[in-house]
């Protein structure tokens, strides 16, 4: 199974310069020195060494975890990120370079992750660096919590929480304190800190061929950042007990490393490892939280969710627990223009769960209004054929509409609209018939009720746009005109929302040459009733008209022309079918008055 | 090679629920809607409907598109966001739900990226709230340039388009304009923007099998952002070619997609498709950049890159270039407390690449302290042939160390000390040797000319650790106690830098027994020379007694204590070795003179 792995780079010697060339495009705070591609570091563009009258804190390391370490670079946190190649320590003229580029009067403080090659290239660049006569101090985070206690130095790697350690320094810096104090608040905040990461592939190096290691199914306990193996394999599980397990080795009272105990406050960073989406990391936080809480015993103060210092295209995560205390609590909150810390996770939580609001109540409506009345008035018992005769006419119709829809669609159409009728059918018996816009309203819930699909929204949107119309129209009259009124607001609706217009073989296609000869014929001044026959006569020959046309919408955009001109779409015979049902029925009522 | 998709998560049909839950542990500024599991709502903690006096910015969809929608919730962007089951438009009760959580008076902008689900779902809830009493309005974003111009509706897909949609309408709602005005701003912005992905692997749903749609080798382009199939497969390319590729057809002239022409402002987005790593996304901004500037002939104001809008799992990015104008900048650049909207990309840029500032001149340095002086003082002499003494010592022993070292570690502690020691004595000639200071920074400069690897850079920590205190201490004499002074600061870098310390069987376990001898003997009045002498056999036996110790720290930590037993350290014996030669021929001098 091993392959070349597929990175989106150019030459992959170059993609750390790359890397750093888009981000000061992005991020015009930024700047690089240009000694590329030798000297790789990037800076706050507002300092320099000349002037800088506060201390400056210097961090970086090898490749390959980025946002870290240049992406924290900004007012508040880092002054400047140096940069090795990918996995590799910069080297010593790079780091020297970014000190003297940075460093004013104050010192600097470096902030070096525990490799042995991190230590000796910023070591020696700090001596260097003081032989020229600047004030330099480093401290050392090693915050790793996956090997027993180490035998000797190797054994706590610089992990993630080294970041809440550039942060910490980064405000106390800001805040104008001197070399000494910003480095000893360093040097508390990385004896506070504990990570450790879990991992479900292993990271491939550019250019270089995807490892095997793990295989489908497991997944890596305690692992670098480097690639390098983790502590242990062990099978994949869910994340609630991936995370137990992390938790417990963190905050382990035999191995020590972190003086949290039950009560203690804390910080949580859960960090993506490069390759896992937002949406695990925030899963993971989602079960950390409960367990420090109610397993641990502790409270939890703030919780930093994303990628914070990454292995390339490594899938899993690490998590950092620090003991907090007011004081690093007010350097986590300060304000930074550090791009990649994380915005909008300070400060304390309200509740997060907040009551679904009602719907406004229905005060105005009285049992005239929400249920069949005793008696019909005129208007409610033509209302009442006209929906009968409608529904009635889409019954009649299921089993063309299923045929003519098996040929261009998933062949539902007729047993879909058979629900929807008869649901409409039965629920009449309630209907407030005398009040127009709220029988729509109550077709429409009807219809919602049993019409899944596309067809189920589109004939409640319909009601929606109908009902919403007829009731800032007008308030006890409906007339001709208000109906009118609503159809086209139903139609246009429609059309908005699916996207769907005249010839786009839809049921529009029906429905807009009826509303197009009723406004005619409303606005010349016949006979309503008559008016109301002539269009949906118009509705019939627009639904038999989507024969010659190409579907734009729906499924049937996927069909064939030769079989579309077989049969109309389903759907507008099925509007012109209801449509002129229903004006039929209102002209026999009133001949029948 | 088709396996169960590897996620850190729980059951795969809570991933949503406990993506939320995550959500609003990290970020205290964002609530839901406590109707869990049906209605899944994010919103602002600071909104209630009741009291909300500005427009309210909603959008949302499918969920698995993480940090969208939820992510971008805050002052200034959007007031809540609905989240659907993953690749599933949210049901029409979860919209209503937001709307009515958020909507005050001056009404709700419902912001939807063109698919038919979220088209319907979200128009029938606008419906449902208009006959509620809420003023609402709608816009589609379709910002999909992959495809040619669509027959039809499907074409123009939603893509990270839509976030900029979404902070433009945001920031007009913030300002307190009216609805028609915010909604009129954001249909403006979606007509200005254009979006092209491409990926490098297929996303897979939680709790599926992963797909080998896309072989090795290979990648998509202008894909969807749910699983669906790109609208071509191609051979993986370099990202320069990539880039070039998608900018062509965003800006393509034949299908007019954005009216962008040269000379037009833009920004861009580079938009991470959930498994890229960050430093890929900055390498494409980066190579987008000048082409936009140089091939295109745009201005390219400002850069967004990072993950936006991404699609599981899915390795790739997509490009979205919007055409830009001073309002449209206000918009983008004004505040906002969503977590994910990218900080630190507002403003204009400063030069990106400042030079690389130089040492710190040696003005007060003459040729007397930087060449070998034409007389040798009496200092001078001593030094020489103390230099020479210890140098000729190291490479009387490379053999032994080179023996002694391929039993515990690489083989080549005689060579690589042979080397350093080579270098001394062919640079002393050229040593300042009446200045000790500088001709101790001298030897650092040997050593690190020729030497590599870890024992290169600790001597040269050492080094200039020595001449650092020499010159803080001193001025133009240096008396035996100001050579121990520099000899303990020498001793003490190399201790904080490597972190070995007494008993870690490195070279330390000769000099630090030297040092305690050296301080006791002249802090007693002995006679330095005696004193020298006397601390030379403390490194000796110091060195000796290495063979009982345990490794802690470099390759010998790896190495079986049988084996350790059976030889001293060679880095000890080596620092030995040089320390006692250098103490005898000083001895043999003084006695000379």
């Amino acid at each position: 199974m091993a392959f070349l792995c597929k990175k989106l780079i150019n030459d992959p010697n170059d993609v750390v310069i790359e890397f750093i060339e888009g981000l000061v495009e992005t991020y015009p705070e930024l700047q690089y020195l240009d000694g590329f591609p030798e000297v790789k570091v990037v800076l706050r563009a507002d300092v320099s060494s000349a002037t800088y009258d506060k201390v400056a804190v210097i961090s970086g390391g090898g490749s390959g975890h980025e946002p870290a370490h240049a992406g924290f670079v900004g007012e508040g946190m880092l002054t400047a990120a140096i940069c090795g190649d990918v996995f590799a320590s910069p080297p010593v003229d790079s780091i020297l370079a970014g000190i003297r580029a940075v460093t004013g009067p104050m010192g600097c403080l470096l902030i070096v992750k525990n490799y042995t090659g991190d230590r000796l290239n910023f070591g020696l660049a700090a001596e260097q660096a003081k032989s020229e006569g600047y004030r330099v101090e480093m401290v050392i985070v090693g915050d790793d919590c996956a090997l027993p206690p180490p035998r000797g130095l190797a054994g706590r790697r610089g992990l993630a929480g080294t970041i809440l350690v550039h942060k910490v320094a980064g405000a106390a810096a800001s805040c104008g304190l001197s070399l000494g104090e910003v480095a000893a608040e360093a040097q508390h905040a990385s004896e506070m800190v504990g990570t450790m990461g879990v991992a479900l592939s292993v990271c491939t190096l550019p250019g270089r061929v995807t490892s095997d290691r793990l295989g489908p199914g497991k997944m890596e306990l305690g692992l670098g950042i480097h690639g390098e193996p983790g502590a242990a394999v062990a099978d994949l599980q869910s994340v609630d007990v991936v995370v137990s397990h992390v938790l417990n080795q963190i905050l382990s009272q035999e191995t020590n490393y972190v003086p949290i105990r039950r009560g203690s406050r804390v910080v949580l960073m859960i960090n993506g490892l490069g390759a896992t989406p937002l949406m695990e990391l925030m899963i993971a936080a989602g079960k950390a939280v409960p367990k420090l809480q109610l397993e641990h015993g502790l409270a939890v103060d703030r919780v930093y969710t994303g990628s914070f210092l990454t292995s390339l295209d490594m899938a899993g995560f690490s998590i950092t627990v620090m003991k907090a205390d007011e004081a690093i609590l007010d350097r986590l909150d300060a304000p930074t223009k550090a791009p990649n810390w994380p915005v909008g996770a300070d400060g304390n939580r309200p509740p997060a769960k907040i009551p679904v609001p009602l719907p406004p109540s229905r005060t105005t409506k009285n049992d005239e209004t929400s249920n069949r009345p005793t008696q019909l008035n005129p208007q409610g018992n033509i209302l009442e054929v006209a929906i009968e005769a409608a529904a009635t006419a889409v019954i009649n119709l299921r089993d063309n509409l299923n045929e003519w829809d098996s040929k261009v669609g998933d062949g539902d159409c007729g047993s879909t609209m058979f629900r929807g009728a008869s649901a409409i059918l039965e629920d009449i018996k309630s209907y407030p018939l005398n009040d127009p816009a709220e029988t729509v309203n109550e077709i429409g819930s009807s219809i919602r009720r049993v019409m899944g699909g596309t067809s189920g929204i589109i004939y409640n949107i319909f009601c929606k746009a109908a009902y919403a119309q007829l009731k800032a129209d007008s308030h006890s009259v409906i007339t001709p005109l208000h109906w009118a009124g609503a159809f086209e607001a139903a139609i246009a609706a429609v059309s908005k929302y699916s996207g769907a217009s005249a010839g786009y073989r839809t049921l529009l296609d029906a429905l807009i040459p009826a509303l197009s000869v009723l406004k005619e014929k409303l606005t010349a001044g016949d006979d309503p009733v008559e008016a109301f026959v002539f269009s949906a006569e118009a509705a019939v020959a627009g639904a038999e008209s989507t024969k010659h046309m190409l579907a734009l919408a729906g499924r049937s955009s996927y069909v064939s022309a030769d079989i579309l001109a077989s049969v109309p779409d389903p759907g507008a015979m099925a509007a012109a079918s209801w449509y002129r049902a229903a004006a039929l029925a209102v002209k026999d009522k009133h001949r029948a008055l």
